[in-house]
């Protein structure tokens, strides 16, 4: 794949300065640049590392970054942002394999147009695969499962049966979609379990990360909205409800019945409790449990969770405690020996 | 499936106000009612809900629940238990469907009666499968896996060699039973592995989550003793004994041969550290850390975990800590003060 | 397998006292011996263990250990060590067995000498298998993976596309290796994904555990060091480097760009933030959330992580803090009546 460096300044909106014959041929990094090779640098802290590389270098920058002759700068308002732009123009479209000869699908199965179906991939009866999907080696799409167009389902990913999906979205490998909740109650000597029997609704442009996991809802629906990106190894309990354009990072879990309102983002590693709510566009901090209720554009950390700022003069705190008690005891005795004055004084006085 | 609502008063014990011949044909949430279907509300804090859903609507409550004319209530002790139990009418038996031609099965095996084996799941040499029991497409059992009556196996699991199930297991999607242990000693410059040459024995009616994992032992048994649930994405370490009845959430790590008693529950993202005993009835919350010993019968938070009670004033006693702090100092400017004041005092007398 | 006990003095370097002809057969642990077994202790500790266990028990002693009439003691230095040495005399090397029919290669693939190849594993277009490698079933081997010698990679494992491998790598049950890494920029209303076009290579002699992810670098290499070991369900996120010889317990999660230098220590349940840095031969304890650095040889624990002596010197004194706080409100009552009494006395002088 070969871009002429003008076709770049038109899409990315950059000034041309000259060369617009000059052929880019990949994307690289900073640290890692070549001839041919486009990258980027986001602020003025990066001119001296701009500086140091080879002469003629192609680097995308901010609009007032400082001129460096002989490097080719393409001057952008946010340089991410273009960079993303051109390093997309490189990735090449998953081609339509086709059904591998070893995919095993169901007769009753419907198959949309120009639909990618890998070797030892299963597909049950009554599944609906939308156009142009994605289905890689070893993912079993359950019973009733329903995907709209241009879905991936990668490698070894499991769509239990009569999970929903909209268009576009994308289940990482491993990640178990519409597994059964997680509900008993103790009965007859031991713990019986709730009928799960409810199931799952994913939006469009969702993701789920590797080796993660969302149950079915016991009654009802679990539900993923449109636009939201779930990391690897997170755990979605039944009968949550995620909002539209949600971040949720690694490790996380959210507890049954939980509610994530729009925009809401979740550090990593942390556990929002059965029931809880999270207000939109409220921040979840790496590492906080979340028992209760988050208002709507709060940030909160810790365990339990509590406003940041609150929780870092408290984490401030506690590293001075252990001289706090110090101090106190030590305060203790001044106090104790000021009685004892006093009271000779008093004594004093009385006495006079 | 259609089931007369005498017929379900007989299964929950609840006393029939008439219509014997009414016929409910589901069941659903609260939230979501309809004609036809069943429902149920645990607490007279339903009364208003119930009352605004339609008239006829067939629910189940409390016993001492208030009267709603026109509605069908079924009045016993445990709504909630009754609704599973009418639930429970309504699951699809899941079909013997037999071994699926694209299945892989080594020919020493061992297949029980009216066993289901999936689309690409693979059962090894010298296995053993129980009558009636599931194995999902993708599923693996390993080479002398031994497999009791009317398990489940979901998709893409996965028993490694030699595991042992007892009857009515259910393994969910993903899961992994009998990976190695984690266990190196450091030795001629590097870790080398303790070999791991124990196995997983898993007890009735069990149920492990979704991606989670259990270690077979280093030497001996890893054990998961009957009636234990396992939620999502759980790893178990090797040579951990689990008790009967016990309850494990999301996202909790048992480090190798950590002991667990019966009916202990530990919640959400709990740590329990290596060699550690969480004894008989304890509870262990969500996200906290067990580094040695819990009694039987106590319930503990924290990381550290200490007693529950103790956790919370804890807890709030570090959310006074910044406010603290600022009062101490005030204080030691005002003990100064005194301070300074009784040695005029002193001064004055001395010189009287 | 049997192997005399002259032998097994010979391997472990032990004094052999007599009866080189008794032949062994395996080996066991010290709570569940038997004849022709072979089990250690390490440490007199365990000396009235020893001696409960049946007559003419072999055991692996440390040089000072008690001598006890009728059994047969082996003194060494490390009988840890020198157990491991005997246990692996007895690991059944797994058998070459060639490529199962059920597996599905893609022509282009190149496989070495001697690789097994499981029942429905997948090995797609220009990958190449190294020499003794094993495959098991269900195992996913994307396009044009390059693995070294003598891989093992276990049931349902996927290698996404371009991944690199070692010689010797083990690749536990579920793991995926080379998922997209998670990062997106907001761009016109929605999270838009950053293209994650880098890959992950792994180095000689290194384990990922069960279920566990390493994610593929944005631009660049997410690099994993010979002769690491990592823990089942960890998350390492895209363009981590983690150095040689590293342990990573279960359940932990290093967030993108973070470094880990060469044999550092995490426990299990740790969160390492994005960026951060952690020293050579450092320690991080379980649970601990590590938001930036950690020195070379330091041990940390806590959220967020400091010094273990300066976190169990402030778990000690938070345990102490709701006493201080009824104890700071007594003295402050104190401190007021004294305040009163040096007023009254003061009174008295100015009015004397």
């Amino acid at each position: 794949m070969k871009v002429r460096l003008g076709e770049v300044c038109q899409l990315i909106g950059a000034r041309l300065e000259g060369e617009s014959e000059y052929v880019i041929e990949g994307v690289c990094s900073l640290e890692d640049t070549g001839p041919a090779r486009i990258c980027f640098a986001e602020g003025n802290r990066y001119l001296q590392k701009v500086q140091s590389v080879a002469e003629g270098t192609v680097v995308i920058v901010n609009s007032d970054f400082p001129d460096i002759p002989g490097h080719r700068l393409l001057r952008v308002e946010k340089p991410r942002h273009a960079f993303i732009r051109v390093t997309e123009l490189f990735l090449e479209p998953m081609a339509a394999e086709g059904i591998h000869p070893a995919a095993s699908l169901d007769g009753s199965a419907s198959i949309g147009d120009k639909v990618s179906i890998g070797a030892c991939a299963t597909v049950a009866a009554d599944a609906m695969i939308g156009a142009h999907s994605i289905i890689q080696s070893g993912a079993r799409i359950g019973p009733g499962v329903v995907m709209g167009q241009g879905c991936l389902i990668e490698a070894n990913a499991v769509l239990m049966s009569g999970v929903t999906l909209g268009d576009r979205v994308v289940i990482h490998a491993g990640a178990v979609i519409g597994g059964e909740g997680f509900g008993f109650v103790w009965m007859d000597d031991h713990h019986h379990k709730v009928p799960q029997i409810g199931t799952v609704e994913i939006g469009d442009d969702v993701e789920i990360g590797c080796n993660s996991c969302v149950d079915r809802a016991a009654l009802g629906v679990t539900r993923i909205r449109r636009g939201t990106k779930i990391d690897n190894l997170v755990q979605v309990g039944h009968n949550v409800d995620v909002g539209e354009h949600v971040i949720i990072c690694g490790h996380s879990g959210l507890g049954g019945s939980a509610t994530i309102a729009n925009q809401v983002m979740i550090g990593g590693g942390a556990i929002i409790s059965d029931h809880a709510e999270v207000g939109e566009r409220a921040m979840v901090g790496g590492g906080s449990g979340v028992p209760g209720k988050v208002d709507a554009g709060d940030s909160v950390l810790g365990i339990p969770a509590r406003s940041i700022r609150r929780a870092k003069r408290e984490f401030a705190a506690v590293s001075r405690l252990p001289e706090l008690l110090k101090a106190f005891k030590s305060q203790t005795r001044e106090l104790e020996a000021l009685q004892a004055r006093v009271a000779e004084l008093e004594e004093v006085k009385n006495s006079g």
